[in-house]
């Protein structure tokens, strides 16, 4: 038996307008960012939201201003009857998918910047996209005003980005990043998986052997520089058709760690490329007892 | 008999706290943003504010990222005492005087920026000056979160970049642009006429003169670019030491508008500079009835 859909609005009007209602209702309101495609990673995140509030708002916007030229913004995948199936499901609240012309109407012309934590990693391989995250991010986070805000860890420097942008811009939610949910191989969810073909599907979870390997010698006392150049070696060797970068990070401020054994909680992060579909995933190394 | 200075809180805690306790008791708030060395202009803005919302709170914070290399930070005038008793006298509910540290702390990393009204005029002469203005005032317009904001018009293209980051960031605050004060002869009131000495004082009022009869030439039917070109013959044989611009451009997209007779509002905008201070100045034309 089919039951009803959630509730579906498109404007930043009728948002605030439910969200409002709520609130004054006394109930507190988390909201999980998404581009669609959802699978069960995005569901986890449904999950977690429901246990840190009251109502949950997930958005659903493939946000054209974070893909750059050349990039799967026309590709990414578009499903939004089954993400709506899929989050009254998971017992979300409300689905927010406002269409391009509402996020971003004639004349826009602002963007929200974030150095330090942005560069380097994707940032290096992807340029301007976490302007186009921090943007849409403050944006989102600014219409729906909840108390919490929940972002995989999988793009571990995106969450880094936005806890950074937070507090800067003294935004009011709680950024939580959530673990990440993986196929019982290993592998990262990710909507990008559903570019791959069976031989590169059955590659691609060699990446996650190799960090989790890599934080492994790290929390056995392993100096990092070794670690990382013996990951890349290996990673390089795992068949995909082009290696981004392979990086041990402090895993706040995601700058490189001074050599030698890790003293504080780092995360191995990769991405790679199997023919046109780049693939990112990372685990944390805890140092030493 | 001197009264008692109003409230003067340093930290967005504190200010939260306050504008909380407002709302709680369902009171309107409106914002000011100013950076001290207030004058009888900044006074009209708290009058202003007082007309538009139950409660105001003036921000007081010269804000060191709108300020470029070689610029006026150091030298700007500090009058924090004078400025709460005048903002006392005014009836402001609240001063908010957050130390740079509070606005900016270590690993502050974020830029609003905004393009298109953020170029030319100033945007040119003072590289960098708008994202500053647009990051502080994003952050300002958060903190409080007001029904309603007020800046002064003299700062012209600043109210245009302010308008357009409120909408693009769907920040809620209605942004109200507030008439030009000025002395007796004409001279726009600026915290940086304080740098004048007297034979400056007396040749500034000259700008406003040309901007005036640029204006009233426009409304006469005169084409735009005779108009401009003669205004900015006539604001060079001023006797300043620097024009940096004289220009018409449209009210609201700050774009130039097509020659001939203008059929829309414009605005004629000039800065000038006498010694080292610089000095800007904006006046209104209407189009021919």
């Amino acid at each position: 038996m089919p039951g009803n859909l959630l509730p579906i609005v498109q404007s930043v009007l009728r948002l605030r307008a439910q969200v409002s209602a709520w609130r004054e209702r006394g109930a507190s309101v988390a909201l999980v960012p998404t581009m669609g495609a959802l699978h069960d990673g995005h569901i986890s995140l449904i999950r977690l939201a429901k246990i840190q509030a009251d109502r949950v708002v997930a958005s659903v916007f493939v946000n054209p201003r974070q893909f750059g030229v050349g990039e799967d913004f026309e590709a990414y995948p578009r499903t939004e009857l089954a993400d709506a199936q899929r989050l009254t499901e998971a017992g979300c609240d409300l689905m927010y998918a406002p269409p391009a012309a509402e996020m971003y109407p004639d004349g826009f012309s602002t963007t929200v910047s974030v150095r330090g934590v942005s560069e380097g990693l994707c940032g290096a391989a992807r340029p301007g996209h976490f302007d186009g995250v921090a943007t849409v991010v403050s944006k989102l986070l600014i219409q729906v005003a909840p108390d919490v805000a929940i972002f995989g860890e999988k793009d571990y420097q995106q969450l880094a980005v936005i806890r950074r942008l937070t507090r800067d811009l003294d935004l009011t939610p709680k950024i939580i990043g959530a673990p990440i949910a993986r196929a019982s191989d290993g592998l990262a969810l990710s909507s990008r998986n559903a570019y791959l073909d069976d031989a590169q599907r059955a590659r691609a979870p060699r990446m996650y052997r190799v960090l989790t390997e890599a934080a492994l010698a790290l929390s056995a006392g392993d100096p990092v520089e070794r670690v990382q150049a013996a990951a890349r070696a290996a990673l390089d060797a795992c068949g995909f058709d082009q290696v981004d970068y392979l990086e041990v990070r402090n895993a706040d401020t995601l700058q490189p760690p001074p050599d030698g054994p890790i003293t504080r909680t780092v995360r191995v992060l990769a991405a790679v490329r199997l023919g046109r579909t780049r693939l990112i995933d990372n685990v944390a190394a805890e140092p030493p007892r």
